[in-house]
């Protein structure tokens, strides 16, 4: 029980200090999620708690590379919190397939992988080997709402 | 009758001005729609009709988020003739299950969703709650022939 | 035998003059491959070639647009080369259904479908009328290791 992936997502949630429990609201005529056949689709997350974007601006520029990194957990961790949403638990993941995370990057700032491990190691954290993915990382000129990371996900599922 | 998804498709077309009838040629050694089982991918759409692309340029410098927005809905109504072309009618798309839309951005344009919107307004003008979709936008550097917007997708079908 | 994917494979490799028979390892909690069914996502790849990476800089810029495809075939052969290490043998693979391409693009540089071209070319030259996919080729404003290119595929197989 200890370990179980509740309980290590729980864990990564309470290092990083914001909940990830509430609903997660999106505008327009798209959703969060989608679920087709035993895979699941999951928008864009950005690094949003509540109505505020915890991680802003450029890396390598006003903002290090440790700041992406938190912000690559924070949207890590809203992807989790939207598959746990609609399959119930975590449990039922089968294997995450595919993680693209843009970061919002200066002329010369070329760790976009650095970033992009951090995301990872939540996935890894929380899901075990199903959280082993593949993965691209790139640099990006802008993100909605100037957040420093974005990352998408395609999950199977049981 | 008169709310079918041919009838919406062709209401945003008159509404644009522009006509997605003609074939959708594409050079080299890809394509514009593979389909493997029941899911459809189409390749990177730009707002272009005939031979000329009809937003070109910067969001947020030179390009307006209007014309921004303008450049998605022909993205989208591309992307829909196309699918349309392999599967024969709109009324077999079973769900767009993903988008990713790229837009050509000025360093402190942070509007990427907001013309997303317009794309996704487009396919659920279209194609009802089937066109309800998960989304992933940013904000890129440039873009082939200098398009303003590019946007690609998958979707399921019967 | 003559023109069995293997060889064509081995052609394109003596053209290029590089060897991709090591094993191609990555760091971090994710992987090169993963197989879902019949659909296996490879992660992005950057021109490297054993520790180095071979085409760095930004296309339009220090980096031509013939270097570009350089670098842009050499992602798409360590893409085959990563299929062929999972499956055992190109001819188990059934089609190449999405090729996402980033150019790390200069300011005006909008030739990124041109550079592209050269990785659907390898694709193509590689596996056939399997090799026909659909593609997305972006700008973007920077790539890991200061990478020219990097692409990532989705293939099914059988």
């Amino acid at each position: 029980m200890e370990d179980s992936r509740e309980t290590r997502f729980a864990a990564v949630e309470a290092a990083l200090g914001y909940s990830f429990d509430g609903d997660i609201k999106i505008g327009g005529n798209y959703v969060s999620v989608v679920q087709h056949g035993d895979q699941v689709y999951i928008s864009g997350q950005i690094p949003r708690v509540g109505n505020t974007v915890v991680v802003t601006g450029r890396a390598g520029a006003e903002v290090s590379v440790s700041q992406a990194q938190l912000a690559a957990k924070v949207c890590a961790m809203r992807a989790l919190a939207l598959l746990r949403q609609t399959i119930g638990n975590l449990d039922r993941v089968k294997r995450i397939l595919r993680m693209t995370v843009y970061v919002q990057s200066a002329q010369d700032f070329t760790q976009q992988s650095e970033v992009a491990d951090a995301a990872s190691e939540v996935l890894y954290a929380v899901l075990g080997a199903a959280g082993v993915h593949t993965r691209t990382s790139v640099g990006v000129f802008q993100l909605p709402k100037n957040a420093s990371v974005e990352l998408d996900l395609i999950a199977a599922v049981e």
